[in-house]
């Protein structure tokens, strides 16, 4: 049967209308998809993987705008591994981004406002892009898609559009995302200050909370714990000593030996920093921070306290807690006194291990690498590093550092890294 | 011309398509409209009047589900004032969380598990409803939607269908909205613990932070400045003495008088406190509370400290938190003595407006209502209070029991009142 004009017609319409209907179905799915995440980086990430499928390009990424610093940047460029941070204005992104312009170009390389460099850098052949601006809602440009190489021919008016609703949607869950991290780098900014300022009291404990936070960050990651619990050792250590805010400064910072009478009145921030965390609404996967905090002067062998608390009875944070915390005592520089020899320091903490500390703990503790280590150490001295020392020390773990100063060095490249790791380790300041 | 059977399948295609493109493209703006909001009760109240709206009901309430107190709850329904909350199971939203059964009822009042208690309490009659338990991306129920009387006719399988996609989308807004909820709760709990046990380590300054803080937002609310500057001037109150950590506890607690030495070392806590604050990385509308905070004692005439501002350059918080904490200071009790009368601490704070306080800030405080001012300055003894005291006492100003006080009342309810006031702000507390 032939089909008459009629047929024709409305066979053209229903195909029009599906065609629409998918293209709808298709942003639903993109709006369900990003409205379901929270997480800045996580967000970024998947909103370059929908464009660059959609738009069957080869590759996206998104800049975000940051306007206090006048740049753009982005952290998860697929295929580069790097965060990116250029001026407002520079490069074709840049442009676009001060402009507001829709930029097609179908052939890089004979366009004049292209950047081959980026390409000199990472080997990559770019053969044509499409470059948009991200609007909120407020129809202020908060971003820049770059969308590269469209697998088959040039990027169309149809792709142009798909990309317009998709940045229209990835625009507030973006925003979203940003006003959840702002809010997350106050709290813990704010958590970094308090214990900061709480440790600069006294010379003898400045630093120390930072550096027990660093160090215990270190042994969850070498146990790869998941990144929640992570970030609940993190806080905990960042706040196991904020029980010392209940403690008498005449006996906190006494300079003398203390009587008993004072060393319990001192034991007794541990019970504090409970009983002030306890006070705090957690959101949910930090409502152990009060027994972590406050369990990191147990001994495993039930010696310690302010519980008593045995083996299990020990919160994993807690256990991680107390040789981080020993560490950093035993390590830390008094006044005209050089630091004790790091094999003295690892001598003592191996004879507690098993009675004071967990076996696992002391043995992931010595799988940190001497770079991380030293930078630890030496937290605020950063500056004062030879790259040269730390790409060395990268190679080596404490467990490494033991056994050359114990038995000696395998070869002299050991060898240059027990000592590269003394120097910094045994040198003065100025002042001290 | 009359259409052949081709043109009809052909139009009734293309109906269903046009319908379902509707459908889509009204899905979508949903998605657009809720993946816009970060605010928990304002992105709930935005879901229900979308709901209500799309599928043509009179009411729409949307229950959470609090797992931690097995309770449903409902912060903003349409039509009621208050927070609704019931146990798990019970009543129809109950049963519906519990089962995740839907339940359309076309006549409530012939139904047995319909509860005719809340339309009693409100003067509402429903007739019919819809109930559909909301499922997040795992498919665990989070909530559920009670549809109240659909405006023409009983609820169809087409609003299941709706809702149903309403839901899914609602779903993930509503989780992200709750993490940033909790981790907001979380700060503030962490800022409000922690000037708590500031102000604690000292029984003359217990409790003083919460209470300026809690003036500050009252004068702010009457001065009617918009919610973020509310929440701004409400962390700077709060952390508004955080300098005198830096301050030695020989000096701050001494109850001796102190020397001029001493007294400056104490002032430096204001300087002090800004630069703590400064180091925190406050998101952007926060970013003012080190000024505000610091600038508690300067005086409008330019002879405060730290920096001697004068007038305008004084930020308004900073003005108000000056008055409040003047104010807090003179009202306090102190050990075996009566608290001064109220009428002589505000010809106090008369006396110092338009040298050291911002007369139009003094003005709105003496407009806090008599109810709220008893309920601040006794904070912490509030299961104390009359009821009908409080009611009574929401009827007058602080200005209006400074006029009964000095000229006598117009009346026996205004007698009444300022006596009730001065009943809680003379009472003793057992042990003092």
């Amino acid at each position: 049967m032939i089909k008459n004009e009629n047929d024709l017609s409305a066979d053209r319409n229903i195909f029009k209308l599906q065609k629409e209907n998918e293209r709808l179905r298709s942003l639903l799915q993109v709006a369900e998809s990003l409205g379901s995440v929270i997480d800045l980086d996580e967000l970024l990430f998947r909103v370059m993987e929908i464009v660059r499928e959609r738009l069957n390009a080869e590759r996206c990424t998104v800049f975000l705008i940051d306007y206090d610093r006048k740049e753009l940047w982005s952290k998860v460029a697929l295929g580069l591994a790097e965060e990116i941070r250029f001026p407002l204005g520079k490069g074709i992104a840049g442009h676009v981004a001060a402009t507001g312009e829709v930029l097609t170009i179908d052939d890089a390389y004979s366009d004049s406002r292209f950047n081959p460099e980026v390409d000199k850098k990472t080997g990559y052949k770019t053969r044509n892009l499409l470059t948009m601006p991200m609007r909120n809602k407020q129809n202020e440009i908060i971003g820049v898609f770059q969308v590269l190489n469209k697998k088959e021919g040039a990027f169309t008016q149809d792709d142009i559009g798909l990309l317009k609703a998709i940045s229209s949607i990835a625009a507030s869950a973006i925003e979203n995302a940003q006003l959840y991290d702002e809010l997350n780098k106050t709290f813990i900014s704010f958590m970094e200050t308090l214990s900061t300022t709480l440790d600069a009291r006294d010379y003898i404990t400045s630093g120390h909370s930072r550096r027990v936070t660093l160090y215990s960050v270190q042994v969850a990651r070498l146990m790869r714990l998941k990144k929640e619990e992570i970030e609940l050792i993190r806080y905990a250590a960042l706040l196991h000593d904020i029980g010392k805010l209940g403690i008498p400064e005449i006996v906190l910072f006494k300079n003398k030996k203390l009587t008993e009478d004072e060393y319990n009145i001192i034991k007794r921030h541990a019970t504090l920093s409970r009983s002030i965390l306890k006070k705090i609404r957690f959101k949910r996967y930090l409502k152990q921070i009060p027994e972590i905090a406050s369990s990191h002067h147990e001994k495993i062998d039930g010696s310690g306290y302010p519980l008593g608390l045995k083996g299990e009875e020990i919160p994993l944070g807690g256990k991680i807690l107390a040789v981080c915390d020993v560490f950093d005592a035993l390590t830390s520089r008094r006044q005209y006194k050089d630091r004790i020899d790091i094999v003295d320091v690892m001598s003592v903490l191996e004879k507690e291990t098993g009675n004071t500390f967990e076996p696992y703990v002391v043995y992931q503790f010595k799988n940190i690498t001497l770079n991380v280590l030293i930078e630890i150490l030496e937290f605020g001295h950063k500056e004062d590093f030879d790259l040269g020392d730390l790409a060395l020390l990268r190679n080596y773990t404490l467990n490494d550092l033991l056994r050359i100063r114990r038995q000696g060095a395998a070869d002299e490249r050991e060898q240059k890294a027990a000592e590269a790791f003394m120097f910094y380790y045994q040198r003065k300041y100025r002042g001290e």
